[in-house]
């Protein structure tokens, strides 16, 4: 469950697949009532039937926090995220559509401030279950390297 | 509520500002319950005190999730976000935090493929209580220009 | 749980008081997040702390439908309410509020269309730890007379 | 999204209408989670198709509350309201069922105890996706007149 | 609601069945965000229907949770469960699925260690709609002695 | 994620331990939202207050779902437990305590029905922030020996 590794133990190509996970019609009311977007393209299932799209849509942020949420399962739990870039919403999740991610490491480089860090580039491809890709991002992350090596705080 | 508004609308340096919204317990747990991240960094407080953040933490895709949905208020319901850039968490957001949401309109340019199109980016900020940036990021959306107007499909 | 009862049964002056709940920083997140109500009164502690309420306000509607709800616990499983007469917000709920409800029957008179029925008022009363009563309502529900008398079809 | 409207800038007559939002499982399984009302007409499937009913129903303080909830969007901030009156359920709600809701300013009239007010009340009509009313009542609102305008503290 | 009832007034062979109550994909949805327990087996309808199972199962504390909530309604509120034998998931819950409880008192016995008290031992059956018990297990529960007979300090 | 693992290849003594999580007012909320069990012990603050204990009391069934949860996040995910045996509330748990969840294989022994599998039984212990047992039970888990080796049918 915690796994500490450096920025050296990090290889560019390295994929990690989730399990998958179906959208259900609660996760989309839920995260209306979390987040307050109630637009009818979420909620209002006769209107969304008159719409091109036919059926109510996952909010993108939605689809965006589950997936992300789904590659925290094994990774460093001291590696805090510090942004995504590139989100992009590439087809439309409905009620019903089962996602799967994968994480693949697409980069590596110096750390533009620190020294005994370098930034490890994860892209993440999250997919329904015809194999589509539905929404896409990076996921620069700062890691350590080895040679600054000190034991990690975390829970025991 | 519903706003036809074309690119020719939006000028840039508007700018506008949503109501506060305190982030609760109840958010991260309902959050973390969402997306299935019960890092201890949101759910044990103990383990959280003996860190050098002192307490739980707002997961970042909520603060996200919380602060794009507080922007949706008032915007056309036709405009379906195709993205976000740049989605950068600068400050910790703790539970009893209040945050506030400035969405500026900084950009205007043509649409890379459509040319009755143009993209309009808004630089997304979300601030807390004490006027500290937490999050920022980008929002390109492709608007319709109004030559090539026509009616909106959008709930009477 | 299940209690038949028919017109004659209900005695005016009759009065029965639930237990006590005590209204969370939950319920109200919860309730914002199933009515789509995030107004600053119920969900920004900063900007409450500056007027003269001074902190978040549980919903009209949340009081309402909880304390309703507390009553449902003894009453006849058939009688499904027609509605509620002067709902009244009496005083503020806030967060950390315990609520109690006493329903007492203040009235009792002829249906206005059906011969077999009638029709039992109750009065609806909530009240805070102090004693305060914080909502009132009244509920008229019709009740069958005995001579109607036949087997009531409930889960056995 | 605030609109400072004062007594005199209420017309009778005038009406609004939501968007829809469609009445999910995850509404009902959550209002019975908030008010403790787990009778078998909204939880139990089989008896539900046992009775004339044939199917799950929507709590009447659900539909009341969500109902309310979608009105809230576009009214001024600073009224609040002291309560309702006559709340009818009409028809059944079914889960799946959509509805909308329509408010229109019926009344207008002196308030019976400040010089400064008067009282607006609007006429709230909740209906479903096939045009039917489901739940009807009556919203007084004291508003304050012009003349002793003052400016209104709303979070900016 | 609250019903004071010592050793003696419990018979073995007294039995009480409760309402019914559906299974939600809520519930579900909902039991993974309490629990953490996100597995395939719960989530991921794709997956489970390459399964021999099929469909998605209901966690089996989600099933022993709500059974034992369902039995709570009439007991005395002073009877506070010290534990649970025996707990056995004779059968998969699914998504649709309706229980129903009967607790059935199989046991009486002296207390191992207080005189004043008896345990009685109750049977806990949760079946669904087709009549197939689900899950069993055995309540053992510790009761005063009506020698003993002291008020109850309840919420009155 | 996943491990392949038989019968052969548990020991006696070995031992996990999960990270800790602080059990909330949500937690408790939601809980008495998902069973119906809103006895005032669970929801009442100022009834508890004039009681022993104190405060409020995060459910019995709260505390056993929430600890099963915590250690799902590593076994097999095959492993579906049949049963729980001799679950004992040790000590209350209130709203704010953390727990943490240790799992300690106690026993091995042959399958009573089936020859190619063997019972693996652990033992859960919850304790709270002070290290006190709140929660135990066994836990016996049927598992596969590595004669009968075939390939697991899991999500890839």
């Amino acid at each position: 469950m915690i796994q500490e590794q450096f920025y050296e133990d990090y290889e560019i190509g390295f994929s990690r697949r989730t399990f998958g996970r179906t959208i259900t019609e609660t996760d989309v009311v839920m995260h209306a009532g979390q987040t307050g977007d109630f637009f009818p393209h979420h909620m209002d299932a006769e209107w969304c039937a008159t719409q091109n799209f036919g059926q109510r849509i996952a909010h993108g942020t939605l689809v965006f926090s589950v997936g992300i949420g789904m590659t925290t399962s094994t990774i460093n739990p001291r590696a805090m995220s510090t942004g995504y870039d590139r989100v992009r919403f590439v087809k439309l999740v409905f009620i019903g559509d089962t996602i799967t991610v994968t994480a693949s490491i697409t980069e590596k480089k110096p750390h533009p401030k620190r020294e005994t860090h370098g930034v490890v580039v994860e892209r993440i491809d999250i997919a329904n279950q015809r194999g589509n890709t539905v929404l896409v991002c990076r996921s620069p992350v700062s890691r350590r390297a080895s040679q600054a090596r000190q034991r990690l705080a975390v829970p025991s």
